[in-house]
């Protein structure tokens, strides 16, 4: 099998360079396909560590410098993997981080990485939105993303249906409670709006609208700093 | 005068689409020169804005598709702003941000964002370092990077010479004391490295080695999430 440079129509995806690639097979060794290797790859960290990995999980690697190359999203790319695109559930008893229509990859990718440093482990994403096996996601991530449980709702609705008994936190610049200031109730889903637009759509049905307190000077934060300023307070606080 | 599409070694750089071009006007309009706009700009409300301010600070507008076309670095821009770069001085009284070797454009504007929301107004950057006046940095910053005072440095070093009687606070992941635990005394200059290495080089002279308690299973945060937690946390203190 032939492979192209990454479209979002494919049943596969791809991991680039040696890190992310390590987290694929250690996370999801079932979804891998195949691994490619570069020749330049011998003799770094990386190859001992992939190789040992592939080996105990019968992964194949291949050595082929052009395809690489010819897929590869970065420069100096020495290893990629290639897997199979799979679905997750959430668990109801976790605490959720809810992402309503994200439409950037490296913030959805930070916020994989900042979701696993502060041991929350279940992503609700609302549909349209960024794609999660993007190749950019992924490599923002660090490939957090395989650690992640990640599941795609239609709307905050269907969503809302699905897991009826959440304590509902809608984080946005009007919001009438200070982050500091909260005891969160678990099982807690906290709801971010997009780059470009908040939560004016949804506002029935939440328990607590939170604030970040900030200057005027800005219209609002970077969504991946705001999401990993509430996991810290979350996880500060031992929720 | 023709412009190219941007290049760090040019004198002046540019601003795209309405948001940074306005911040531009507004806090650096004799930096500003000339507004480049697009047939498709009028009407919006960025017009309005732009012309008004463009009229009170005796600025040239030019109507020009294809040159903003040929400069951009996204589709659908409909204005550019054009600005001669220029120095800053640090103010030695404030508070400090301190960025060591910062490698992305995007983490550095996004960082520029924070610390406005986060009223910290200068921020020192050790070099070699991305360029603050690359254009996707001053996207990422929404046009923050306009606002603050910033100063280039050869090495940690020099910073500490120019500005001897500061409260350097180092952020490691193997800091000592967690975030949440630290009383910040003015004129504090909290420190970070950058995206792939820490600030093992520079131990000596800190005078607080600061953690952001985290969970184990990522090697850090990403940088930006980093700095706008700290900078959240001193904005909560009232420093």
């Amino acid at each position: 099998m032939e492979f192209s440079r990454y479209n979002k129509k494919f049943d596969y995806s791809f991991t680039f360079g040696s890190y992310p690639t390590i987290e694929l097979i250690k996370n999801r060794p079932t979804s891998v396909i195949k691994i490619i290797t570069h020749s330049k790859l011998s003799g770094s960290n990386g190859f001992e560590i992939i190789h040992r990995l592939a080996g105990e999980n019968k992964i194949k690697l291949n050595q082929n410098d052009r395809l690489i190359q010819k897929i590869s999203i970065k420069d100096n790319c020495f290893v990629a993997g290639v897997f199979k695109k799979y679905t997750m559930s959430l668990d109801g008893q976790s605490n959720h981080i809810v992402l309503v229509n994200p439409k950037d990859s490296g913030n959805l990718g930070t916020i994989a990485r900042s979701m696993l440093a502060f041991n929350f482990s279940d992503l609700a994403i609302i549909t349209p939105a960024v794609d999660i096996f993007k190749p950019e996601t992924i490599r923002a991530s660090m490939g957090a993303i395989f650690s992640l449980n990640i599941q795609l709702f239609e709307s905050f609705k269907k969503y809302k249906e699905f897991f009826p008994e959440r304590n509902l936190y809608a984080f946005q610049t009007t919001g009438s409670e200070n982050l500091s200031k909260i005891e969160f109730a678990k099982p807690a889903s906290l709801v971010f709006g997009n780059e470009s637009s908040g939560l004016e759509e949804l506002e029935k049905g939440f328990k607590t609208r939170v604030k970040i307190p900030q200057s005027d000077k800005v219209d609002s934060l970077n969504l991946a700093v705001s999401v990993g300023i509430a996991l810290n307070n979350v996880y500060s606080k031992g929720l």
